[in-house]
């Protein structure tokens, strides 16, 4: 370490070559707040950085370096890790690609490694495909299996979905529909709001309210269509409840966005995917922040895909990336007040 | 029959007396391209709609009645039928009653009665509550539940609701969340398209584009979470293409909407109640129509409910109310100058 920066540090992984994520890479570095906000260690290929740049029409300037030991002084510029892997040359846009997959991976890997040696407080990636990351990697579930693999992590970890300031989590994610019931119990509802609870808290939010959704249509109306409500999801709110987390519900969920969307609550917790996803998304798809809680650290990536239908065409949205880094600059500045040590 | 009007007849049941319905009926029939659209046959208490005058600060111009044979002669004043049959100085402002459910039963059935006997070419009621429906009926389940009583119809009928123009139907509706999947199948599916399709054209929409959802998250990523997109859904899809109607899909629910809501598509098909609702009552709380599908003539009421909480106060909204008795005059009118006929 060279010297410690007030600003926290934030990995920038690179993400997939055939989209839009080395656009957003060029646009996000540019923008003077999220210059501001921390010191950036980015992976990637100088190479790719200079197409998006030129795609995006902006010139971000940062400090390309071959090699990389540890991240370099406080007011510098945004540090290039130039790991020199792909020539956009060799890039089809729009298409899907092993080699794609394998330079997102290989940035991906490298951010996780730096802030897990301490050396960033947050990482944060432009958009992976998927396809393109299980060509490289066939055991490539998602970015949380992907990242408890290279971390070591074992304990729940959780996606949580942000549109301007209200978050969303889920107790089941990618699991079939009809799997949903009998997936949740009051143990992992409860994990979910407690996981909600602290990493709002972490976010700044001091006293974070939550809604926690009902499973079935009008919250099951007193049991007639269904009784998860009154077994598990009302239980699950009152132990949370007991431990001082400011956690209320069952509610329907066909009206607790309407609720949360006008500012009553800093979180929505919901059952399954979908529930919270139609409304996050109806809410602000151009803006959302994925954020991967239950890590050392936050994990931050705009919430939108590549978008290989709009690729080089410099109109791509910054928004999300945007709201993702800020978002990961203030987790990560909050936990390095409270444990008083770099990264 | 006096006479036959070139306007369509809307027989119009008052709803609950005690949350904001008769505010709605009186301001409804005030505005001056509701009035155009339509002749109206409206049933209720003439007390309780000037007591909903008063609160609402409306003068509705009606011609009332005591007995009522059949509606009256084009470019008349709307038809108030008095039933006399509830005095508002016996209810309670925000409550559910039994007397308020009976008031609310018998305007419904005769307005059902009109337009089964031919009289009215649709029904409208403003909100109805449930439990004072129950308390009045105990077999009283639901809206379609009753006018299939009172009207001997047995066939398939279905909800749908509306916002800005943007229909969603449903395949399966007040059932556990757990037993949604088990409760799909391809006919059904086939049979709610169909419905929709019909009903769109019905209500003027030449050739209706419909978006039908997908049941599993990512729509079942390839039968990675759940096979009902590849085993039915998709099939029925087939199906209906093959007669020729316009829809697409199975799509991923989370995004359907944001395209649809863009204008892309007339009607999302979704599987299950939250499903569409979440979505629904993001894209237009206040604006959102409830038009019940599959009976002889279309019955359409505002989405919204009684809203106990601001009865009497005179800030209700009218936009639902006008924008289900707008949609009704024109399903009634095309309908009639298809069949010829009045009504």
């Amino acid at each position: 370490m060279v010297a410690a920066s007030t600003r926290p540090v934030i990995a920038l992984a690179m993400g997939d070559p055939a989209g839009i994520s080395p656009e957003l890479t060029a646009k996000a570095l540019a923008l003077p707040e999220v210059r501001e906000a921390a010191d950036f260690v980015v992976f990637g290929d100088a190479r790719v950085l200079a197409a998006g740049a030129r795609a995006a029409g902006v010139e971000p300037d940062v400090e390309v370096r071959r090699a990389f030991d540890h991240h370099v002084a406080a007011g510098s510029r945004p540090v290039f890790v130039d790991l020199g892997h792909l020539d956009p040359a060799s890039v089809a846009a729009g298409k899907a690609t092993r080699a794609g997959g394998e330079f997102a991976l290989t940035n991906f890997r490298m951010a996780l490694q730096l802030a897990a040696a301490g050396d960033a407080g947050a990482v944060c990636f432009t958009p992976f495909n998927k396809a393109a990351m299980r060509a490289a990697h066939p055991g490539y579930d998602d970015e949380i299996g992907y990242a408890s693999e290279v971390l070591g992590t074992t304990g729940p970890a959780s996606e949580f979905n942000i549109v301007d300031g209200l978050w969303n989590a889920r107790v089941t994610s990618h699991v079939p529909l009809s799997a949903v019931a009998s997936t949740l119990n009051r143990e992992r509802i409860v994990d979910a709001i407690r996981l909600t609870d602290r990493s709002l808290r972490e976010a700044g939010v001091a006293s974070p309210r939550i809604a926690v959704a009902a499973l079935n249509p009008h919250a099951g109306d007193g049991g007639n269509f269904g009784r998860e409500e009154i077994d598990m999801i009302g239980p699950a709110v009152g132990d949370v409840r007991r431990e001082g987390i400011r956690a209320e519900g069952p509610y329907p969920s066909d009206t607790i966005f309407v609720r949360a969307g006008g500012g009553s609550y800093d979180a929505v917790v919901t059952m399954y995917h979908d529930q919270g996803q139609i409304a996050m998304k109806l809410l602000g798809f151009d803006r959302g922040v994925t954020l991967m809680g239950g890590f050392p650290f936050p994990i931050a990536t705009p919430a939108h895909g590549t978008a290989y239908d709009i690729v080089g065409r410099g109109v791509a949205n910054v928004g999300a990336t945007r709201a993702a880094l800020l978002l990961a600059a203030r987790m990560a500045a909050a936990r390095r007040s409270r444990a008083g040590r770099a990264g």
